[in-house]
Parts: structure tokens; sequence; C-alpha cells
């Protein structure tokens, strides 16, 4: 039987350590397809690009490709490279799609500016089980040794147990060694904000410019079946994510009260 | 007693004429404070900038800046002009924030990709309400009567009714007379998927490049509470969207399979 084809991607970039954490990861389970942004992509979200014209570049260098990783860079979006990946480079529809390992969080609000989970969702949306994993730590040089001793098992029993159409799994893991990680909690998106401002700067010409700063806000603290409360109290936080974004709470009480 | 205050955005940037329809629907309601990308971001989804300076840009023509419209416009993402508006340029929450009126459809899950509906999601995140519009009709000269004859109405509605916290109103209007618009239709999301391949061409200098295409697929065209088929069938469709993308459904699933 041949090994499963897992296509991996990310939005730190093709040189990102997360990545080849990530395919580690991947190795022992099957053959490894990467396509990544040839720059990091971070918090570019669902974006794809149409006005610019797409490009793939093969890395062959020895330490990039194997007879079992095989690598592309992509001048794309996070999202451009597992379309591509899945509709282009591979003739059939891989058995697992991984993203990441993100440097930096991904959980609550967090989901929607992600570029890492847009990813794993656009390949559920293309039917592949898909799982984005994340670690709490911003760092270029974090530490993914913990998650790399998490994500096997993880993975393969998100496979045995399926993912519902259209589900993907976001995996986020807190920056802690190994053996204060606690487990793994199956939760819920929890709600918070993002309360952010603008640092206002002039340039060397005189020209004014902004650069984005903030911190997170999380709107429900005590809330225990929250990805942000697993993650506060060291547990690796599991959430499926669907991209229906109806809000049928809304939806029945307009109805009622829309005339 | 002070006229309220609408700020607007959009994705198909400053010059879109959508834009303008847009304007001419919020000034008979309140103050109107645009801020919009300099140039066309359509599929730009929630990108945040954080890797180039943001700039924002006054217009001062006389037909772009009057005493109740004031303009600028911003070479960042549609999500950085709801920020930029309202936590740099604005003292206090916006009244109503409006986007669009996009050129091209936003239903089913094209808000998932869509800057449009991101740009109205980033402003419920933050507090205020706001009301994502697009017009079913690509074409840069659309015409956007219709969506102007309906759309003073329908914002004052959801104003009088109220949206839940953090939920916006994704409105799509099919590309109808106004005579052949049948009515107003409170919606889901449509289970839909973009299917879709790559063009491959070669540059003048041999270089492989890809465009992006493809094509909708309803997947459940029978179903008549969704926002495809309230298109399909003459309604202007009104789905409210939440930032919560947790599927509890597949939660539930998971925690009893989960060992």
């Amino acid at each position: 039987m041949q090994k499963p084809l897992i296509l991996i991607a990310n939005d730190d970039g093709i040189r990102a350590k997360g990545l080849r954490a990530l395919i580690e990861i991947a190795k022992p389970i099957g053959r490894v397809l990467v396509v990544a942004p040839e720059e990091g992509h971070s918090g570019e979200s669902h974006a794809i690009t149409t006005q610019t014209p797409l490009r793939l570049r093969r890395l062959r260098e020895p330490d990039d490709d194997d007879d079992e990783v095989t690598m592309y860079a992509c001048n794309g979006t996070p999202v451009d490279c597992v379309k591509l990946g899945m509709t282009h480079l591979l003739s059939s529809r891989p058995d697992l799609v991984l993203s990441g390992i993100n440097h930096g969080s991904n959980a609550s609000v967090s989901v929607i500016y992600s570029g890492t989970m847009a990813a794993a969702q656009e390949a559920s949306l293309n039917g592949a089980p898909a799982i984005g994993f994340s670690l709490l730590d911003y760092s270029p040089d974090a530490d993914f040794a913990p998650v790399q001793a998490i994500g096997g098992d993880l993975i393969r029993k998100a496979l045995k147990l399926g993912l519902g159409s259209e589900v993907c799994l976001n995996v986020n893991v807190p920056a802690l060694p190994l053996s204060e990680i606690k487990g793994v909690k199956l939760c819920r998106q929890a709600n918070g904000t993002w309360v952010e401002g603008y640092e206002q700067r002039v340039d060397p010409y005189g020209g004014k410019y902004f650069w984005l700063s903030g911190r997170y806000i999380n709107n429900e603290p005590d809330a225990t079946d929250t990805d942000e409360w697993a993650l506060s109290n060291g547990y690796v936080s599991v959430v499926p994510v669907q991209p229906d974004m109806t809000s049928y709470r809304e939806l029945e009480r307009l109805r009622r009260e829309w005339l």
C-alpha cells in the first residue's frame, strides 16, 4: 500500500522554522508535498491572488528535497499555496493537509486573521481532512519540540475519527516544556477582541505613516470550554472550525422582528 | 441633535462606482467618513498589514469632499481602512459602518474570501453596527440604482432592530431592474464551493505563471432558506454574520469519540 500523501502549507514562509518542524512531524506518516509562500504572510487571512501572476519555484537543495519530501515556494498567499498544490501540482486529493506550525497563537478571534488557518480551511473546503498547528511563541527561534512530541498522535487520532464535511481543526499549543503540558482539550473558539491602535511616525521625507499595534482581550476569561482557557491552563486546544458564518440566533430573532 | 456618523469602506478601491453609490445612500442618513483602499483589493478577505507602513491620503477634490462627506484613501487592505478609520481618524465609535457596494456577489462561501464583508465584520468586532452590500454584477459600470432604491430603508430597519454583539449583515442584491426585485429575505449562508483550476501561461522571458479561474457550485440548490436561493429567485438576501467559526456539531461528536 502506498503511504498517505500529505500537503503542507504555512503563512510564515518557506524558510520558517515552524514549517521545518511540521515536515518532521509529517514524514513518519506519509509522503510530503510542501507549497509555502516565498515570504512571510502573517495576518493574510483567506486572501487570494487574482491581479498578479502566480509563480511556483521548486526547491532543489539537498536539505530541502529528498525522496519523501518535495518542496515548492510560491509568490502568493497561504490560500494560493493550497489551491495550487491541490489543483495544479497534485492529480488526486491529498489524504491530509497540514498548515503551520505557526509562530504565534491562532486561538479565539485570531482564527479570522490567520493565514495558517485559512490554508487549512481552504483544504477542507476542497474535501481534504486538514489541521492547522500554532505555537504560542512568536519568536523565529521558537522551540517546536513539544509540538513535535504531540503532533503525530494528534494527527493520527483526528484521521481515525474523521472530520465532518468542510470542518478542519485549529490546534494551538501553549509555549511550555512538554512536561508541563497537561493534555489535549476539545474547545470552542473563545469570544475575544483585539484592542488596537496605530503608532504614528514620520519618514525621513516628512511623510506620515502608521504601524498597527494592539493587545488581545478575552471577553469570557471564566468560560472553561474555550480555547483561551485551555491554553492559559496548560492544555493544547483543539477547535473544529467550519466555513458557515451565519449567526443562527440573530437569524431567528430578525425573522421574528423584521416585517 | 447631531446627525449619525457613518464610516464607509470597500474593497474595490476609492475610485469604484459602487463606493460612490453607497455614499449617495448614506448621505441622507448622516455625516459620512470614507476610508477606502487606493487600489482594488478584491478577494483580500480579513488580511491586515503589519510588514509595510500604512499611509492615509485625504482627497480634496471638490467632487469628493463636501461638508457632509470626508474621504481618505489608504494603501492598505479593507480591514486596515476600517481599523484606521475607527481607531485613528475618529475619536468616538461611528453610529454605523457600511462596506461596498461590492461589484459582484458575496453570498454563500464567498463571505470567507470577501474584503467587503471582512471590513463589515471588523467594524462589528469593534462594537459598531455594520452592513456589507454587494451587487451580483462584476462590471465596473454596473447599475447600482436598484441597490440605491432599496439600501436606505434596509439600513434604517437594521438600525431600528439593532444587531447582536459582533454580528453584521451580509446584503446581496440580484442584478435585476428594481421592478423585478421581489423583496428582502433573511437567510442563512448557502453551502457552496468554488471549483477552481489554474490557467498556465508562459511570459515573454520563458517563465511559467498561473491565473486562478473557477466557477461556483451550490451544494444545496433546493434549500429555500439560503442566500443563493433568495438571489436566484429575485430576492435581496440578508445574512447575519458572526465571527465564531466553531463547528458545534463536530465539537459534540469529537468530545464523545476522543479518548
